[in-house]
């Protein structure tokens, strides 16, 4: 079973101010080290800002596991782990509920949108419903017990705002009302372990069908897990990887072959991993 | 407390056919006494056709607990109760699955739409979310205890096809994440008897606001039931009734008068009720 994380590594400095002295992994060539313009630079500098730390910096090395560019929160996991290292270096001065709006402000500069979808469940853990933004409301959902996770990663880069720019502003009424019965029984799903309401409730009519275009074969890779006994597929994030729901390792396994076998056909190369919701968030080492 | 219901009387007749025989109660003025224009009788109808009942017939009174155009699912009220009457007369030649398409097919000719918002609660009991209407997949949620509701009932008139008529036929992309996010919770609040979480999550940014000009005096009956305790508050199905939601029977009771003095003001009687979620469904007596 496959962990995927960002990693960082850091220290105090007597000189004020954050540097980002090394990034590797993949992808770094995409990832700016100025800090103003660098998830975990941003994340750090409102830390030491809302922390009230003036006289000290911090040096890191950030160390890419996820990929940018891949839907699976490659950003928010840099901003998460630059509050939470930041913050043990300094004495945990905030708590983690104070950590997040700055981990969402360190997004924002990859996403450019303040949302907290990828940073909420990265830094809290587990399953998190995101019910209001503006108030930062979410509540952690009930993680089914069983419940394996295929990540197939396909080798070609989507950027989110790229990929968040091709979706229509507004929703047909009928549509909405189907997708949101469709949340409302994912949430119920969850919270009752109920696999088979699952797998009906992750139908996605509205985005996917706009996204779908956008991944080689996309229809063929969905048939594929399906047919490898999937509860449930998608599109991770604004894509392009995809995930699927298992209830044993064995079907997580072989979907995650048979989609890349998908994939190959089109002449996509890709990875994939198989893993669990992790529940404890950003951890220090 | 109250408990807000239609009632049928019927028996089986040799002649073929329904017959209405009497309408009496609340709005009766408003309802046909032609079979194929009332929901009790094309239920009963496709009920007497579904299970193959040929020879005979039934004849049936109705007696209206519920006005029509209140917006608390008066027309299905008497759908179900139609199907389960003529189900019961018959030796229960079909199952209550089997009895809820025909009676969405009763409520049809009054809503012009076929959807089972108010036919599932009313014929399953308890609270429903309807997951997909093409399949009629619904989910019975969690009646989370000690839940009163508080409905208040204008002495004005709203038909669902007119309620219905003025809603924009689309909706913002944003406005759709932000209010699937509250369904989301809501069904989260319910399961978890979370009454703080529904209160937050009882805020609908999309209907109400289109609708709540159809009601005098909308924002300060709502203003007067938060200021009573209430949990929640909002329109009753497409209106003119509006339910509140409660912890205890008193503030439930000074909610309706609280609501109903808001109306006064702006010159509309109105009756007020308080109930709670009614687990059985439709009834025999």
């Amino acid at each position: 079973m496959d962990i995927v994380a960002d990693e960082l590594v850091g220290r105090r400095t007597v000189r004020p101010g954050i540097s980002i002295i090394a990034i590797t992994g993949q992808g770094k060539e995409m990832i700016s080290k100025i800090p103003e313009k660098n998830t975990a630079g941003v994340s750090i500098s409102k830390f030491l800002d809302y922390a009230g730390i003036r006289g000290d910096g911090i040096e890191i090395e950030i160390h890419k596991k996820i990929k940018p560019g891949s839907g699976l929160g490659s950003s928010a996991a840099s901003a998460c782990a630059g509050v939470t290292l930041a913050n043990a270096l300094f004495g945990h001065p905030l708590s983690t509920q104070e950590l997040l709006p700055l981990a969402i402000l360190g997004e924002q500069i990859a996403s450019h949108a303040f949302h907290a979808d990828n940073v909420a469940p990265c830094l809290l853990g587990g399953i998190v419903l995101v019910r209001d933004i503006r108030s930062l409301d979410f509540q952690r959902l009930n993680i089914p017990k069983g419940l394996f996770i295929t990540l197939v990663i396909p080798e070609i880069s989507l950027l989110t705002a790229e990929s968040r720019g091709i979706l229509q502003h507004s929703v047909g009424l009928r549509q909405m009302v189907r997708q949101s019965a469709n949340l409302g029984a994912f949430v119920l799903a969850l919270e009752r372990s109920d696999f088979g309401l699952m797998n009906k409730a992750l139908q996605d009519h509205i985005i996917e069908p706009q996204r779908a275009h956008l991944i080689p074969g996309f229809y063929t890779i969905r048939d594929a897990a399906y047919a490898a006994g999937v509860i449930g597929f998608g599109i991770s994030g604004s894509g392009p990887s995809m995930f699927a729901f298992s209830q044993n390792s064995l079907t997580a396994e072989n979907a995650g072959q048979a989609m890349q076998r998908a994939l190959s056909v089109y002449k996509v190369e890709s990875q994939y991993l198989v893993t669990r919701i992790n529940p404890e968030g950003t951890v220090l080492c």
